[in-house]
């Protein structure tokens, strides 16, 4: 490369991706917007610019580190760095021309400047839904969230997963009723059962200065086993003093119950009560979602119940319930787990290859498949026939038409077909039916 | 609002529309994209966010002060501001892996930092197809692009356009044999021709400093009216002893047959020889596209043939041609021009109301309806009728289905057209057929 070149590259922690592999990703993101919309979800779209004030209205933590925060004249600017915020900001300033309960989806792209590292992205998409309430909302959205996610993640070719639900008061109330203050100390020992056992639990739970009946009664409650109503009903036997989770236990039970009532398959749904991570804001009900054989990639689909949305930009009261989809970082475990792969993927269904002087056949021809909805590409440049056929085969379209002087004369075209290598000479009706069958 | 709360608010110059709008945009973006898609393109995506000294490579003029720029950590960093600087990017970076000619669409929001006035964004969706050859691209490529541009507004529901066409180097040629060197304040007169008449543009080209047979030139080259087809016989008739204007002309001739072969009505396009606005990147044909009937509007789709695309990454000869519509600047437009209208914009096609103990019902029914690719969404909140009749009326949902305890006896269900105010008593499946014939 000359001296007086710019090399060309992106910067480290942004996904860019090939045609063939971008189809199968827009694809997916097809699938998930469908299913968003087949549940009466509406669509906004947000600036990805925002006011620097809005966005850090809340402020604190990694937040404020990650966002990308810049000037531009007398204006401090920030990138969004996820769909919430910009939900929040966007109900409280359009209430008055919004109808609640407000179902919205939202596909975009969102900005955070982590350290980058292998399948960390600082660019990536966010596919997310909410339902928002103005003052209140049933519990019974809440179980509705599940029969989404089942049917979307069904539509995107997934059998083997499951989504675990749980409920922020229960754990919370529990904490309460044991005195406990320190909950995010206890929950990281918690969190370490898998690792180092239920002794090693103990102990971590020993030098929080927690006293025996207090670790005896956490231990109780993280070896709740068995179906969800069986661990509803060891929830119940704590005999927990405390109303938080008294409440907890309620809406845990009613969501279960009506989770099944959506449509949700029992092996594709469990009650999970060590779930506890996510955002601080869920104030109930919480989901995430796993591969069952693929466990490592971690949750691919987020969400909960929050009291109040917007409480930093509006005195309304809006209470909420939705999910998230990291479709970036889902497309890359999936590549990086060969569970998709991109190389048969084509939008375009046929190439119309012109010999000499039969150009105009080929235009007539692309006008009436392109009317029929069929993606069709004429193949213009001059070059050998071998190297025609290859570009079709590279770009993976399944048919080539041939039209030639003996095709004109007979008023037929050569269609081969890309995979069989098999060539027939049909009429245009002919090619038409053949292509609608498929 | 209390003290403590952030003004919910967005940045000037950035497009956020509510619901029922968006879904009209994205029924704009839907139809492009497909339009594109049918004619052989593929998609690519490309970060918003690159090395500033990637985006400025080329530098100079208006887009260094407009580029919103900034830093974090080390890296000095900027948002694109069009989409065709990031395709000359991923066309030299990913080279190998492409294959040419390389027709790639890309819909996705660009940057400027322009003053905001009324109408103009900072943030704005551009739709780009490009043709990029590897070395050489046939002319006959320029003449498809005007049938792209036709079948995209035709889609958009568009009648009366004209899609205006010229060459670079016809006027480049002719400014070259006069001898012309500013070519840039000669464009600027001949500009003015409708404002000022022609008496008026000669006293502006006499301020030039140009001699009077050159001017005499000029003004026979801009009264040159008619035909396509007599517009080129007017210029060969200009004897400019020019290779380039002659190469101009000759191309201009070409792309003025073939545009017809392709399809495109010749109501709808037109030679336009004082078109020479645009980027200075263009080398040959160029395009822009007006309403009829709203030439303030001003050009909805523009673009051109340029001879080199990645010049300042590559020592790889990419000769291209493409265009863009400027989406938000043209639903903008459309709206204000009441050429659009939201009002009855739904995704949703039925929303079912269940009273109490029908939810079940309702959920089973839901899942049937969404199985058959109809978007439902089930009324979950406890209120009254009228309210949740009301919801359907306010989001412009066309169909109501009402499932209490005598339909679920006669296993019958209420469908009530929220249009006429109509109601059916139906069975599952005459509801389903009456939205299979919709």
């Amino acid at each position: 490369m000359s001296k007086n070149k710019v090399k060309p590259s992106i910067l480290a922690g942004f996904m860019e991706l090939i045609p063939s592999d971008q189809i199968l990703f827009n694809k997916m993101m097809d699938t998930i917007r469908e299913n968003y919309e087949r549940f009466g979800f509406l669509p906004i779209d947000t600036p990805v610019i925002e006011k620097a004030e809005v966005l850090l209205a809340k402020g604190g933590g990694e937040t404020e580190q990650q966002i990308y925060r810049f000037t531009k004249g007398d204006s401090d600017l920030a990138l969004r760095f996820d769909l919430t915020v910009p939900l929040a900001r966007y109900v409280a300033q359009h209430f008055s021309e919004l109808t609640f309960p407000f179902r919205r989806y939202h596909i975009g792209k969102v900005y955070r400047g982590e350290k980058a590292q292998r399948g960390r992205f600082r660019e990536f998409y966010q596919c997310d839904i909410d339902i928002i309430g103005n003052g209140s909302l049933g519990i019974i959205n809440d179980a509705e969230i599940p029969s989404i996610i089942y049917s979307t993640f069904k539509d995107l070719g997934f059998d083997s997963f499951t989504i675990k639900i749980n409920n922020r008061k229960v754990l919370n109330g529990f904490f309460q009723w044991l005195g406990i203050k320190d909950s995010v100390e206890t929950l990281r020992a918690i969190d370490k059962l898998e690792k180092i056992g239920l002794e090693g639990v103990v102990k971590e739970l020993e030098k929080l200065g927690l006293d025996s009946t207090t670790i005896e009664k956490i231990m109780e409650f993280i070896q709740i086993k068995g179906s969800n109503e069986e661990k509803i009903e060891s929830l119940k036997k704590l005999s927990v003093e405390n109303e938080v989770f008294k409440k907890g236990v309620e809406e845990l039970e009613l969501v279960n119950h009506y989770v099944e009532l959506f449509g949700v398959p029992k092996d594709n749904y469990s009650i999970d009560l060590t779930i506890a991570r996510g955002l601080d804001y869920y104030t109930g009900t919480v989901y995430e979602t796993f591969l069952d054989d693929y466990p490592q990639i971690g949750s691919i689909c987020s969400g909960g119940r929050y009291d109040n949305l917007a409480e930093y930009y509006t005195n309304q009261k809006l209470p909420g319930v939705g999910i998230s989809i990291g479709l970036t970082r889902l497309f890359y475990q999936l590549m990086e787990a060969k569970l998709i792969e991109a190389e048969e993927s084509s939008l375009t269904k046929v190439i119309i290859i012109p010999m000499e002087n039969c150009l105009e056949k080929a235009v007539e021809i692309g006008y009436i498949l392109r009317e029929n909805k069929i993606n069709t590409q004429i193949y213009l440049e001059k070059a050998k026939m071998g190297k025609k056929f290859g570009y079709a085969d590279k770009l993976n379209i399944p048919y080539v038409i041939i039209i030639g002087e003996e095709e004109l004369k007979e008023n037929k075209y050569t269609l081969r077909d890309m995979k069989t290598g098999e060539q027939f000479m049909l009429t245009l009706e002919e090619i038409l039916s053949k292509f609608d069958a498929n």
